[in-house]
């Protein structure tokens, strides 16, 4: 029987300072690496080290110029409906599998890898002007890529989050949550857990990543692109060679808001 | 302009120990004065405590015996439909403004105060058999109270968050949220915010109430009800004297997944 061995008592978060605004083809490691060095920090076995998706996707040149754009009819129809630029909603179309809601200012869409969020993640603000910002491509790979070159340059068995601040159905203001990860487990499983009277739980799973994404967003801020590295210590990790934020995402079937 | 200052560069949690099973009738403030004693710990100015409700619910006597339900016709149509104890669902329908959707196991309800959640957040898990726990009758009241008793006692001026472990409408697995708001501004608004570009940020509220309680939240555990409360120190709390839960709420003209 499990007995929450998840669940540590005290963990701190700590923001990387002083890293400097990311650009496509940017070594993400080597910049985290120097913050750490400027922050006199190490990183520690069992770390959690949460990055904001916007400073992967920028190191990854996953920027759109909407001039470049050529809206389809879908787009511009949709365009007209939302109040939105065509061009823009284009880019949102061909980051979704489905158009899930759509209302004044906002398409709320299923992301290609299965998310459902507003406007696809994708992203206008902390960029140049006329450009806007996707989603990674496969942000468990990203974050897999971080750990396992962040563990070759310190030798710590080190977890990445790749975090973003996603809008809930039913609840006003943004949330961190995870978008990518790799070295821990995502979604822990409390079936084989007893209650204190010794009865099986109720609640039989817990979005980890989810929660320490939200904990370690409320560090980042958001306008300040300076500060989209935190790390989280004190977790007792549970390792995952197979991670992968999927395991977070509800299965269609059992979705009963769509 | 705002640059994020409510966004601390190191945060710490610490979840108290030793905090002993919560019965009605008991002084909440005591017990966690007692277990800051015995944790060798003193608040500080500005630290947030995070209770969760069960504790709340259970000192303040929200418990009702199933037995002593006697379910109405819609209950048991409801109970037959999926699959639930009928004195369970009418304890569910007493606690909620309406149903949102309901399927096998499951009945997700609008609660009384605004929540949309399953089960109107009755409880069965960590109270004697035949018992449920409802959610405090005011969250937001009892936060205060808190916050107001912890205050005269020690000194400091505290936040306080009542949290529960909810589920999420596309996600799997709970991820704590505030139920109830004391002394701290529970919604950032960015809209006054730039970006570092010199614009307007795009995302303008950030749900930092729910942040921290879902940070908190992966220290409580699910089956430990023996941590049940978390101090976070580091954050610039925002004071707020009509602080609620209420600002988090999503108005219904806005909802889009009804």
């Amino acid at each position: 029987m499990i007995r929450d061995s998840y669940a540590p008592d005290r963990v701190e978060y700590f923001a990387l300072m002083g890293i400097p605004l990311v650009e496509p083809g940017d070594d993400l490691t080597g910049l985290i690496v120097a913050a750490l060095a400027s922050n006199n920090m190490t990183l520690m076995e069992g770390d959690i080290v949460v990055v904001a998706q916007k400073v992967v996707s920028k190191a990854e040149g996953r920027i759109v110029t909407l001039a470049d754009v050529k809206p389809s009819e879908e787009a511009r129809l949709r365009a007209a409906e939302t109040d939105k630029d065509p061009a823009l909603v284009q880019v949102i179309l061909d980051e979704s599998n489905e158009v899930v809601r759509q209302h004044h200012g906002v398409v709320i869409v299923e992301h290609r890898l299965g998310f459902v969020m507003a406007n696809a993640g994708v992203d206008q603000s902390n960029s140049n002007s006329g450009e806007v910002i996707l989603l990674p491509e496969d942000p468990d790979a990203s974050a897999a890529r971080l750990a396992t070159s962040l563990q070759e340059i310190g030798g710590q068995n080190v977890a990445v989050i790749v975090s973003d601040s996603i809008g809930r159905a039913w609840r006003n203001g943004t949330v961190g949550h995870a978008l990518g990860v790799a070295g821990m487990r995502a979604l822990i499983d409390l079936r084989e857990t007893i209650d204190l009277f010794e009865r099986p739980m109720q609640v039989t799973e817990v979005a980890l990543a989810d929660e320490i994404a939200a904990g370690a967003s409320a560090l980042m801020g958001q306008g300040a692109e300076a500060k989209p590295v935190v790390i989280v210590r004190g977790f007792n990790l549970v390792p995952d060679d197979e991670a992968s934020v999927q395991t977070l995402l509800r299965s269609r079937d059992l979705d009963l808001f769509r």
